[in-house]
């Protein structure tokens, strides 16, 4: 079983999302069209959008309300992906070139700010004031988790507990949303909801430690970017913290980790990658990874039999076992 | 009558306002305070929500309520600001250094981010739709003005009327759905929250102009920054365009332009100040903000004539004339 085979069971209403994605980001002003459909073809998973609309399964599922959700989850995640290029000095993304780097950091910043506003557009026509406050508080969170983010780089003396926090903010919370609020858009009980929030929060956890494990020990291929962006630019992440705990390997890597900080994006990781490879990092990410996939497929005990909560837990296992 | 007479009548709310701008972006996040509190500190003339309470005049007066929209439009004019300066790059702004200069260009673009979601929260505390949709529809429409401005620098062929569109879509929306907003939160008739909405735009367009003539002919000290900072960064504003329609100086003046933009920034602008100075430009777009004031005092008519309907009056007459 593929993660396209459940997609394509949803095929005809993710056609219509995205149909609706590109006529959410139109306006009159060219530049901004441009850069908004450069981002849209760039592709991605759309995982949000799936998770919205096997959430509303749990309720009165109707597309034309999902709809809502699931474009303004899809344009708020790529808004804070632009926002991160420009941070992270990110020259291509999912084999594309970004905004920024095809463009400029100024018209990607405008560029982030203006899908984040087409998304708000979107969410309006839902009338629940429950979705917005949902929705606000979680991008109040990815916004602190943005800065952090910041404030962590090349800080090797962080704890899991601060990169799990972290990756909470940045990752977890809009996955964990995007499941709560089809659930809530779609009228589901309030048990409901809640169970599916935190599928959605364990999945979100798994997915993001699956994507740093990526970075350190993907392709270029697979990762559509070369693999050690995230130490170039100073995000430590779990199996480097992991592999920082073994008092015999902490050393040597405290030295790899100061002097990719001074080469400043220029200099060879792939000594370091190495290291983190031999190292049990990746091992005991892949593990927690694990753990939080388990986690997710329980919060979904009690939940009706339905075709959805099969394709939950398949992309759940999916998204635990990812290698693309 | 100076606007310092106005607020004092209204000194208690504001000052109420203000305690809960401070409390709005509070977080746990020590940075994101730091940066959030020295733009609060950093002042203002808080008229957006000044204009919501005079706004709300004309309903039910309510703070509790009104000040989640007061709160709201102050939080994502600060936000806009911040971006701006990243844009800019600006240095100082209201005489303090801005974020950018401060920290640097990611931590302004993340603090924006950050203060727009808490104006977000905020707003999703008040329950009507309608007051979600009229926002984000304005948000939009100033993060295309954000854009269009990049596109217009340095672009000696743009026309008034591109020049118009764009102080709508930066300034003049933002204060007019302030207006409109405090009528619409206080309960008051549509054709009450239009007068409003109309008295706003047309006050915000003049102000924006009145903005612009300042930083072509004020002091340091009136304008917080060096005059010519416009020009520096190749935003070309009504009185330059006006200048430009005159064929005698057009030529000297593209040249003076030119040679600014080769500068980047650091050549001496005085020159070209002095031109516009000497040119009708100034006096003509200072008679086009009047019509503005005049048209926002129109949009009043039919209003019940409450002590809110007067300080709405003095403050446009205020605007009209600003020097500060």
């Amino acid at each position: 079983m593929k993660i396209i085979d459940i997609y394509s069971r949803y095929k005809k209403d993710l056609a219509n999302i995205e149909k609706e994605l590109e006529s959410s980001v139109q306006s009159d002003h060219a530049l901004l069209n441009e850069t908004s459909v450069h981002l849209l073809k760039a592709g991605g998973k759309r995982i949000r959008p799936v998770f919205v609309l096997l959430a509303g399964r749990f309720g009165n599922y109707d597309l034309e309300t999902l709809k809502n959700v699931a474009v303004s989850m899809e344009l708020i995640h790529m808004a804070s992906l632009v926002h991160d290029d420009v941070i992270d000095d990110a020259a291509t993304r999912r084999g594309q070139p970004t905004v920024k780097s095809k463009w400029d950091n100024r018209i990607a910043m405008y560029t982030g700010d203006y899908i984040f506003a087409r998304a708000l557009g979107v969410v309006t026509r839902l009338p629940q004031p429950e979705i917005h406050q949902i929705m606000s508080h979680a991008i109040v969170e990815m916004s602190v988790g943005e800065m952090e983010q910041i404030r962590f780089f090349f800080h090797t003396g962080q704890t899991v507990r601060d990169y799990l926090l972290r990756i909470k903010r940045k990752t977890a919370y809009l996955i964990a949303i995007s499941c709560q609020l089809g659930a809530v858009a779609a009228g589901a009980s309030a048990s409901v909801c809640d169970k599916l929030y935190r599928f959605g929060y364990n999945v979100g956890m798994a997915f993001q430690i699956r994507d740093d494990v990526l970075d350190l020990n993907g392709t270029e291929q697979q990762i559509g970017k070369p693999p050690g962006s995230d130490i170039k630019q100073g995000n430590i992440t779990l199996p480097v913290l992991f592999a920082l705990q073994d008092p015999q390997r902490k050393v040597l890597l405290l030295e790899q980790i100061e002097s990719i900080r001074e080469a400043e994006g220029q200099g060879d990781v792939t000594p370091f990658l190495e290291a983190i490879r031999r190292s049990g990092g990746v091992k005991r990410a892949e593990d927690l990874a694990s753990r939080y996939i388990d986690r997710a497929i329980e919060a979904l005990d009690g939940l009706p039999a339905r075709q959805a909560k099969k394709d939950l837990i398949r992309i759940a296992h999916f998204v635990g076992n990812r290698s693309y």
